[in-house]
């Protein structure tokens, strides 16, 4: 077992130890929504601060309740007996990998935490490529082959894992993959988790979405958690869904929780329920940090797309994943230290999400460009034009700068590739 | 791997279903400490509801400064830097094992979650019996003798636990035990994982405590946390206090810390950090409270000694192990399902602890008999004598009548031991 600290983790870190010391550098690598808590949450905190007991594993009956109701709301009936909460949906992620057992099938790229935490149950990951068009489902023949190989080999593989929209794609993936996946995954008898933590931020609402779960309810476990849709990421919550009738894989889960980490935080637990209810004004935030989050992202890819990079449009989530080949300044390491180096960009490489590293495919997230601070942050949310604030067009101005640089090193650099009449 | 639930969560479980289901059932089986939140730290929380980034794995620096103040006071010069924060003692201890890697030395008997900890990760536990008289402290020649014959066999062992005050028998190790334990780790190069979440409840404070690390710095891990001294178990917080110099052991729990859990919640990480100066206020909740567990654990102790028990005298903490060996009604398993179903007292069997099974021993909590609400609870805490409060005398009748009606049952159903006249 060789760990390192999280990807995402270690680069924020680094980042963040730069600034302070005065490096101007744009954080471009971490997944945390960069918004304030909605006040009504705050309250929600602060009024169930008496609560200290342990409470339920699985968690509190009335946050399950709430999480079913949630998913009720989006067309999956859920029954508060099969939702089982965690401290952040990683944890629950963690404990699944763990409770099923079994090697898994991720997709290629895809989060750097699921190859890391396979490690770290002892389950070899299968990593299979995810064309184009697909948002992150890998190709079901290669997925077939792979596991029927792996399984030739005495290998047992028991999960397939995607996550709907992407990371670090930002794609969503349609119905006719998903149906295929579900196909397969009754082919192959292979648990879906369906990581669906951005799901709440699809850019334009009325994207079409579905989940495994809705074609393959009987295998189908989701995972979401309130870290990105409401900005939560440091209270720690998620809530998982099992399959119909998975009553075996809660037992399994809940005995992992039980050792590792009781429960998730218990006032927390209770602002979580009141979240999950859907109120009004936590909906309108929501609405308002999907449009923010869009409208960074789009203008984040414009960027990328000026100096020649492709970049699949994004459709939900706080993400882009350029691909800078084109420059020819080496693979994903070698272009992320670049960036950040030379040009106060941090963002994260592709092959820390299992993509080929000689390609130079970076992840971007845009959601610490909102502001320095509550105010700024909230002057954002609320902005009918965000990229017009100071502070935004500061940065991507920096961003813009920074690209048309790299783009330029590059042509010096880079050997001629059409020979001219001076070089012969 | 077969895990099942935690002994105690389960235990705890199963006991409150018998209450709703309107069963008069003591919960004697459940760590809780019982008690409420104290008001400073609700408004601490409250204070912090707006942090809402998930900040550094380790845990922030507040937190970390304030707990290496901690051990300063208490007499161990700590560096923040190899301070680690998680949500929980539990989360860490799991951490640790896996990032030490190894099989690990267990007491026998010891807290239910360290061998389903070691299991999770693919450690074997080597149990070794603790002494009488030793505080839970394994029997240094025994472990010698175990932990070489595992390395011949071509195991690697890397550490032993040991919990001080112990659980489940509330007594405390001396120095000379903690003397040779350090000598012994030496010896054997093991690190010492020294679970101290008991520390500021032992009953008298002027108890001498020495802690692995006063004399093993170089290979002593400390853990604790908050939820048993100041009754904040549903918060989720705990900290680990790493031997000197021990940065790689520190990376390695990092990348485990960062795979499983990020960090522990934002807002209670605040509170923490305000609990660990140990302000006034909360001294003084912490001496009140280990005035009241250890009013009851007496108490409840002395109901055992009566039916002619043997129950070590408890130190700190609020558990008691008593013996029930004398009735001969079976091994732990028998005598815990008896208390339960025959005379309402919900215990947790010793051998849930690693203990032999054939011996009547089972754990007794005492927290969970200060009252069912806050007010209940915060008037036990401050009573000059809660053993009268009308409650409280009632579960203690309840517990002395139940043990009366056991023994009794004892000599009936036992086979007459001395020969008697009519039985020839």
């Amino acid at each position: 077992m060789t760990v390192t600290l999280s990807a995402t983790l270690a680069a924020n870190e680094d980042i963040e130890r730069r600034r302070r010391a005065g490096e101007r550098v744009l954080n471009l690598a971490f997944g945390e929504a960069g918004l304030p808590v909605h006040p009504a949450l705050r309250d929600q905190l602060a009024a169930a601060s008496e609560r200290n007991g342990y409470g339920p594993v699985a968690g509190a009956a009335g946050l399950r309740t709430a999480a079913a109701g949630y998913w009720a709301r989006r067309g999956l009936i859920t029954d508060p007996e099969l939702v089982v909460c965690g401290p952040g949906s990683k944890s629950l992620l963690y404990g699944l990998l763990l409770a099923i057992g079994g090697d898994v099938v991720l997709p290629m790229p895809s989060w750097v935490s699921y190859a890391a935490q396979a490690d770290l149950v002892g389950s070899r990951p299968i990593l299979i490529p995810a064309p184009a068009g697909q948002g992150g489902v890998p190709d079901p023949e290669l997925v077939a082959s792979a596991v029927l190989r792996a399984r030739a080999e005495g290998r047992t593989v028991r999960s397939l894992l995607v996550t709907l929209p992407d990371n670090p794609t930002g794609r969503l993936a349609p119905r006719s993959a998903i149906r295929r996946l579900a196909a397969l995954a009754r082919e192959l008898d292979l648990y879906i988790i369906s990581d669906e933590i951005y799901r709440d931020l699809l850019h334009e609402p009325t994207t079409p979405f579905t989940s495994p779960a809705d074609l393959a309810p009987e295998r189908t476990i989701i995972t979401t958690g309130l870290s990105k849709s409401l900005a939560l990421g440091g209270w720690r919550i998620g809530v998982a869904r099992l399959p119909d009738g998975a009553h075996d894989l809660r037992a399994r889960l809940l005995a992992v929780a039980s050792e590792i980490w009781s429960s998730p935080a218990a006032p927390v637990q209770e602002a979580a329920a009141y979240a999950f209810t859907d109120p009004t004004e936590l909906t309108e935030r929501v609405r308002l940090s999907r449009r923010l989050h869009g409208t960074l992202a789009r203008a984040v890819r414009d960027r990328f797309v000026e100096i020649g990079a492709s970049v699949p449009a994004p459709q939900g989530g706080f993400y882009l994943y350029p691909d800078l080949s084109h420059l020819r300044l080496g693979g994903s390491a070698d272009i992320t230290r670049i960036l950040l180096d030379q040009h106060g960009l941090g963002v994260l490489p592709g092959h820390a999400f299992g993509d080929d590293p000689a390609a130079a495919r970076v992840r971007v997230a845009v959601s610490l460009l909102y502001g320095d601070t509550t105010e700024a942050r909230l002057t954002a949310l609320t902005s009918p034009d965000p990229l017009q604030l100071p502070w935004i067009a500061a940065s991507l101005d920096h961003l813009s700068m920074g690209l048309k640089e790299l783009s330029l090193t590059s042509r010096e650099q880079r050997p001629a590739l059409v020979p001219t009449g001076c070089h012969g």
